[in-house]
């Protein structure tokens, strides 16, 4: 059977649906059930982590007994795992379900399969509906599934000569408005931005996502500040509307049976998106664990050098290259002028995840 | 009186007639004489220092008496001067010129005032006839005489970390076949060529200007190498086309009892445009002397960061500046990709110059 329009329209309300629950840990779902006839009779979504997923929620709508017989349009495969609700697959075939609309594939290794359980039950399943607008929507949320850890940005402001600082570790203002603005953009669509206590104590950072005129933007991330020295009683990140994580950056990412690697833990409180504010040390230490999947350059157009008595601020460290050919290549994405300054958006090669990472 | 079609024609003449002589300490001037009925009856053009001026030149073509009543071409304000050759104004009206027609005002502060001379003595003038032509073939010795020395470009090329080498030193490749073509055009632009001590030993360059294939571009820079170390007998810069000049660096642009300055002893030699090759010491020298008019940075999509030993190689060192306020700004010119490298292009910010330069 081929898509009806109804059910693409049925889609659209689905994906809108699924748009008022949270970005977090679990997928943004939205569902609605339709008569044979065509007309909504239900509607649901997911409300995070914990709730009813948003076909479960769709049928609890109902009495028991009306959905017999309904199509349901979903935003997302049915999953077919028993999580903290039971399987969504056998939720909708106990109800009497006979027709399933999906948009994305459920990527999850224990929860994918839904599709399958349906149509051995003999419910009629159509996938990829409205798929780019499905995935559009999980974007973020797909890409934690597909690395198994949060999406990370390292953000740095340098002269054209790789400095960070003056010999004198000055620095302010290397970079103009117009790429500060570009960055408090950026930070505020990250659910965490993380610096380095160094960074912590020298600057006193609000870690806030903030319009040029100074008031918050709605979507605020989660300030993470990575080290063993104690953050001051009156550090402004503990001004941040949002509790401060403050742990130490020795596990990045590895595996640790003790302790949840920073990245688990960012996964695992729902962080699609990770901003990397260093300073050098800590984007360095992100460089060299092999876990950047974008790096955001802002160049701005001076020079800075080394200082007479040796004083030196290079905007990244140690990054494990000893020899050139360890050099760690990137693919420029693209390059834009903000005032004076250049961003340069690049992303590690992925050849060097694959061939190199795992025998360094 | 206005200029004629014939005039301008006998100018655009003069102008390829000029391209016949050198580039070098003197300008590039073509002449022609027309009879009063607007026919070429001489021409001339300057063969390089110590030869005949243009107008000399074409003068010298006619049998005595023969000029009496011919209108001068010009492409360079004729000269007041008396150097090794007798001032051209004078040349002119003891010849019987009635009229001169001239490009571009001559800039000299002790050959100017020709223009003046010649009408003192009743003499038609009119200037500025093709004059953007004019300023074109002459551009780099105009800007010689503006700077009072060559033209300088410094050249590096770097990862996006502002490193010339990885921590052990090496270094080939950072940039690609398409950034070393380019870096080869524009030493074929160049009338010398600049490194270090330190980079002739290590990479024993050749210092020519070459075609992807190999051959050398017709224009070849003269070779140049600054630093008190010797220069191997079978170092590759000894088979260059021209003759190399070795000589100290320590007097880069300032004015000394002694010995002249770089600048100075380049200039002298006709030299208009120079491309300083590196190191990292020679081009922070260059930088730090305030004598660099252009700079280019390869840059390649790379980081090499410094190494766990703590080997670093900046593509720049010292540059004199030690807090942020001493910065040296730079306004970009352009942005080019070049394969999978971006090249800059920027020049110190004259406001330095201007404001900074006497009291540091
Ligand atoms: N140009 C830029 O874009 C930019 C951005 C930010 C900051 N900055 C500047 O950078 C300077 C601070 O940078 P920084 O490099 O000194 O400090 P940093 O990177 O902010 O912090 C370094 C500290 O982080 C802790 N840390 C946690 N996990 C780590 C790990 N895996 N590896 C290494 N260290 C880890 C250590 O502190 P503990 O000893 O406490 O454990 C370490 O000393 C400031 O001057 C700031 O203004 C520049
Ligand atoms: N990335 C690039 O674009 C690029 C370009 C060129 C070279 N390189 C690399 O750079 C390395 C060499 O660079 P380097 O910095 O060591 O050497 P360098 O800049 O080539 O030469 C430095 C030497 O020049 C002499 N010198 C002359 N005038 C000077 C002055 N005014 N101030 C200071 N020194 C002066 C000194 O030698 P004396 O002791 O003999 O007087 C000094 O040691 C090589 O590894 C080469 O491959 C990279």
């Amino acid at each position: 059977m081929t898509v009806t329009d109804r059910e693409r329209d049925a889609m659209r309300r689905a994906l809108s649906l699924a748009r008022r629950g949270p970005r977090g840990l679990n997928p943004q779902v939205g569902a609605v059930l339709l008569s044979p006839t065509g007309d909504i009779v239900a509607e649901g979504w997911h409300r995070g982590a914990g709730t009813a997923h948003a076909e479960v929620a769709a049928l609890a709508q109902l009495a028991p007994g009306e959905a017999a017989g309904t199509t349901a349009v979903v935003t997302l495969e049915p999953c077919n795992h028993t999580g903290r609700t039971g399987p969504c697959a056998e939720a909708l075939i106990a109800a009497g379900v006979t027709r399933v609309v999906y948009a994305v594939d459920d990527p999850g290794e224990r929860s994918s399969g839904g599709a399958e359980r349906l149509r051995a039950a003999g419910v009629d399943v159509a996938s990829g509906v409205l798929a780019d607008e499905g995935r559009a929507l999980l974007d973020s949320w797909l890409t934690v599934q597909r690395l198994g850890r949060p999406h990370v940005t390292v953000k740095w402001a340098q002269s054209l000569d790789g400095r960070a600082a003056a010999a004198d570790g000055t620095s302010q203002w290397i970079t103009g408005p117009a790429a500060r603005e570009d960055v408090h953009r950026r930070r505020a669509e990250a659910d965490a931005i993380v610096v380095g206590t160094g960074t912590l104590l020298a600057d006193d950072p609000a870690l806030t996502a903030r319009r040029p005129d100074g008031t918050l933007y709605p979507h605020q991330p989660m300030p993470v500040v990575l080290g063993a020295r104690r953050v001051p009683d009156d550090a402004a990140v503990r001004r941040h509307p949002l509790p401060l994580l403050h742990r130490d950056g020795e596990n990045l990412a590895g595996e640790s049976p003790n302790e949840p690697s920073l990245m688990a833990q960012l996964r695992d409180a729902g962080v699609h998106r990770v901003f990397v504010e260093g300073g050098p040390t800590i984007a360095s230490a992100f460089l060299r664990a092999g876990i950047v999947d974008e790096i955001l350059t802002y160049l701005a157009p001076t020079l800075l050098g080394s200082g007479a008595a040796g004083g030196d601020h290079p905007a990244l460290r140690t990054l494990g290259v000893e020899t050139i050919s360890d050099q760690l290549r990137l693919d420029v994405a693209s390059i834009e002028r903000l005032g004076d300054d250049l961003l340069i958006v690049a992303a590690p090669r992925p050849a060097r995840d694959a061939s190199q990472e795992g025998t360094r």
